[in-house]
């Protein structure tokens, strides 16, 4: 059975390879996405699934329920893109000035959306109900899955899983990992309100920039000497940005940074710690701290029984030797939100490109994946919806 | 004789008034000066002098040569705008957009105007010379003093005075200051060269805003630990930036600002330190700095002996309860390289409008002056070449 | 047959009690011990085993030769005190003023000598043969253990064990990890020679405290940019010492602290790190920083296959729910030496006192541990010599 | 007459040397001193005057009316040593171990008291009364000075000298200066209070150390950004200190320093920052501080118009060439209670040791001061103490 599925899949992998590079060329943003979900919902439709268009905004589901009863399992894919200049050289390259797929997210869609096609096709053989989630908005915070769980996507799912394609793992590997993978990704932003004046009568102003210097090495104390150091946090600072003379001392200034940690208690305590610094460093100066701090998608935290189904069926279809556990990462992905709810688990699949001059990271204007990572995901989905309507409680 | 040459000002104070308004409805940049320079040479060319014009650029002088052999006395006027937006509300308000006589050189320029005037009236009473220096460009380093000086409009020059008004001090006050009386100010840019990175990775990115934040602190020791604390030293990062998100870490972060000193030795001093301290900050995190020490206007020293005959002047005119020592400004004056090479001195006098409401500092968008104070000045300067020319060696 | 010895285990408990209350109360100071390894070598002794004194310094091992031919397994206890003043209130109290077992070491010598009683009393059963290996000077860099394995205690050893009481977790749980265990512990020391002088003058002198505040400063950022945010580093400064007046600055400023890292990669970045920025942060005030760094005992990394097995007989006498995988810890070991040459693994078992009010941490004066840890460790080291002996292969 | 005078003071040099090179070798500490000032008023006595002893503590003044009424002037010296250790290579050096006369004082003392043998043996042409202040305390705050003032040293007084020999100035040079001449000294003590803990541990101390470090830098600040760069002030930690340990952070940490200043507004305003400073910067990271400020002797400020008189009188007996401005120095000196009560200066008199080599600073091992000095202190004394009575209204 499964090798029937798998056959078929690779039958339309050219189609798969023409619906990837279309959205390739025509990428939109987050929270701009109109086409995309138009040719998703169409696809949908096209297959006689049960179709629902802007779940939670932008989003798109389709259900299909199978011959037999059984147990539901969502898959996910995300489709929007980001604000980067395509700079590769390829026939696909993206025609949208300053936008590009720079994350892959063209792959999970167009992979799903024909995994969707070759279980449509056998439907009669399934013996329970897939939702396909098409999640938009995933690279800017609050992010699109919040809001098509809160939409229902996941009412009446047992189990929900995802895949996210990496530009620099060799093709077909595939990384698990239980428990905490992707990390609290969190940003703040702190003005320093201090008092302009002549640069040469400091003592006339209260200077941002001098209260600033200091406050950036003070926040350093948050990951050195606040934080256990077995667990894992970053507090940077990525923006500074004060006055635009040689000679007039500013009334504020801008320092805006990302926060990343694992355990709730250390996203806490760090959220603490940055304010209290500010708060006081400025105090002290006779300055004050604006501080907003904004929590954005909490760490995916994979089930540990559905990772280790996850990684028992990778390890059948691709061996052992291709399936490794992965260190969490300090990125963030808003997957968060559905094994939040449900039990469930998140994969990072490997694409690299087979020439290694073509290898780059992600969000790079030159980034590019193997197109045939389409099919080791698309596989490792349908077999893992099989594993699991078969035998669910089978988590060993 | 004095009398009757204050009376002939007095009579021109409506000219002097109209032709400071159109100068200040229409001012134009540093070295950028076309109107400006033309207006001055066609009103001293009408009085008869010996008109130079594009002197060191775009400076104006004339010469008027006495009917009485004698000695040769310099009086300066600045004649150059400020990029700021005239707020204030008069008929006479700027009408060119963001820009703006907003340090009272339109006074100087038309109290000088109407000082050559009178003198050119009386000139066969005048035992010596008179050169009036019109000059552009005092606002911006490297200024046209320097390039005026270099172009020879102080060759023959026995002494030279300069006047500038002050919006906060009252009508009439004059202040002097024997040697230096305004700072060395120089200006620096530092450049960080790091790494940029993600904000998740810090240990793959070499950060040059927690470096710079280290430097920013570092530079308080120049001032608190390397000076001697009977001189004064300013240090100040007057502009800060890096970055332009919340999760890039940027390549490069640059620091901006301003140094005022008054000794050669602590001008040297700060400077040296401040490319130690940037240089070895940056090189300890792996990181280089890139700095750039602008030296811009030595310090105003204004000659002893002179400075008492300015004084002696104006106590005689004004009277002693309006004449005082003023403390050395942390402000800088192109006139430093006027008295580099010549005997002279450099006075304030007072011009606050006579509505508090309406005092606002220098460079201020409501920055005016009380227009008498083109009588105060020209008196002053009136009677200071008198004095000289009388009596060049009574400097007591 | 392992039931039979265990038996015989308990039987001995009051002597190991006595023996343990009797090095208690006469605790000897790392590199100072005399007594203690008296008494451990006439112990072995008595047993009839072949006794090496001074190995290695004051390290004492016996050799116990089984009726059968087999391999060799070594287990190691330490037997040094440390500088502190016992303050519990109890009949085997320290009688040596300031000197005091506060970390369990006592436990460790009592429970493996009357190990090597029990495995002597059967020693024909014995398919193999035993190394107990009683070390000095655990706690002081640079430790007993590198030197006891150069003087050859390891030669002919074919895997090593041992175990650490934790004062603070429940007697009897048993904590394993594979692979690194206990962190690299190094110290380092930076003299900041400035130069002296009168508080008044601060430009006279180079202020070695105000480079030193800064240096504090810049150092945090080893930690929280340095070093990957996945991975473990502590930078320490432990101590700051410089000036001893209200007015004298003084010439040099001291500061001594403590690294631990576990991966030999972070610990040579942070370790050039720290000299980097020492030496730069001093060149850039005109100061000159010495820096020592001395590394101290290595991370004590498991051997995965042993650390398998040491759980499998752990769980196997004392139920799964009692053995867990732990945390690495960022305290260090001597243990490390022993496991670089030889495959082992070092386990911690509790021995928390029963009364909840008793239970203080490691190195605190009123330290104790539940005696019976000591049949607890015994019986782990007994069954792991029989299961080794029996099937070395076997670390699945 | 007053060639008189000096003609008698020269007679008694050698036994101002012999008196001087008594108390010498036998200093006594500031608040400790016993035999200094039984001498002191044994030979007052001797004189004749009205002596008082245990003014104000260890005090002795002697009061000498003149045959002729007038004005009552006081002159001041002290007479307390330091604790420093006599290295200089004399015959006349310290005999007490630890203990030296390392700034003069026993030169003042042994001077002021041949200038009242003189003054009492011509005391029928003296024209008003003298008043002898013979100081005890002067270098430990808070000094004698305040409370021999407190216990009426002046009463009846109408104007107060003092000189002080300095090391390093030519023999026979006389400094003055018109208003704040010494500066505000004042100490601070910061006890920063966080929570120990084992060095690998970081996050469950709060690190008093690492905010020490901040707090230094932060400091910075003070003099750099809050002062007017035209006004002097010195913020100096003289001892850091917390710590003992390479593993084991410290509860507290310690810091000690002094300030210095001119202005009441400048010290009023560094005060109320550093403890603004300390307070939050300790908040900021969870630690407090403790804040303890003393304010030592005030700024010593002369009376312009007896400045003038001292000036004069020095000028007419020592030429305009050996007297001069000198710049306000950072020192401090309890002259200022005696100047905050009744009209009078405080000036500097060169006694630099004949041989370069043998000149030392003050409070060196190795200080000592010409001898002759005392007769340049003497007759400048005499001179103002008959210039008063004469003419007391004549400052200009």
């Amino acid at each position: 059975m499964q090798e029937t599925l798998f056959k078929r899949l690779e039958a339309l992998y050219p189609d798969m390879v023409a619906f990837r590079r279309d959205l390739h060329m025509n990428p939109e943003l987050s929270h701009h996405e109109v086409e995309t979900p138009r040719k998703v919902a169409a696809f949908l439709d096209e297959l006689g699934l049960e179709v629902k268009t802007e779940v939670g905004g932008r989003g798109v589901t389709g259900k299909l329920v199978g011959g037999k009863p059984g147990k539901t399992v969502a898959l996910r894919a995300d489709f929007d893109a980001l604000p980067i200049q395509d700079e590769k050289d390829a026939p696909y390259k993206s025609k949208v000035d300053g936008v590009m797929h720079a994350c892959g997210h063209d792959v999970h869609t167009a992979g799903l959306l024909h995994v969707a096609k070759v279980l449509s096709e056998h439907k009669e053989d399934l013996p329970g109900t897939v939702v396909f989630i098409h999640q938009f908005a995933e690279e800017v915070i609050p992010g699109g899955a919040r809001f098509m769980v809160e939409d229902g996507c996941l009412d009446g799912v047992d189990a929900v899983f995802g895949a996210h394609v990496s530009s620099t793992e060799p093709l077909g590997s595939v990384g698990y990992r239980e428990g905490p993978v992707m990390a609290n990704g969190d940003t703040f932003e702190i003005t320093i309100h201090g008092k302009g004046g002549h640069a040469a009568n400091p003592h006339l102003a209260t200077d941002p920039l001098a209260i600033g210097g200091q406050l950036m090495a003070s926040l350093q104390q948050i990951v050195s000497r606040h934080t256990d150091p077995l667990k894992s946090a970053v507090v940077t600072v990525a923006s500074f940005n004060g006055g635009d003379s040689f000679n007039v001392i500013p009334d504020t200034a801008n320092l805006r940074g990302t926060v990343r940690t694992f355990e709730p208690e250390v996203r806490d305590s760090v959220e603490a710690a940055i304010k209290s610094i500010a708060e006081s460093t400025c105090e002290g100066f006779g300055a004050t701290a604006e501080v907003e701090y904004v929590r954005g998608y909490p760490s995916v935290v994979n089930d540990p029984g559905e990772t280790r189904r996850f990684r028992r069926v990778a390890e059948s279809i691709y061996g052992k030797e291709n399936v490794s556990e992965i260190p969490p990462m300090m990125g963030m992905e808003d997957f968060a939100y559905y094994v939040r709810e449900k039990p469930g688990s998140f994969a990072w699949v490997g694409g690299a490109m087979p020439d290694d001059e073509a290898v780059y990271p992600h969000h790079h204007p030159k980034f590019d994946v193997h197109e045939e990572s389409m099919l080791y995901i698309g596989k490792l989905f349908i077999a893992t919806v099989f594993d699991y309507m078969s035998n669910p409680e089978n988590t060993d």
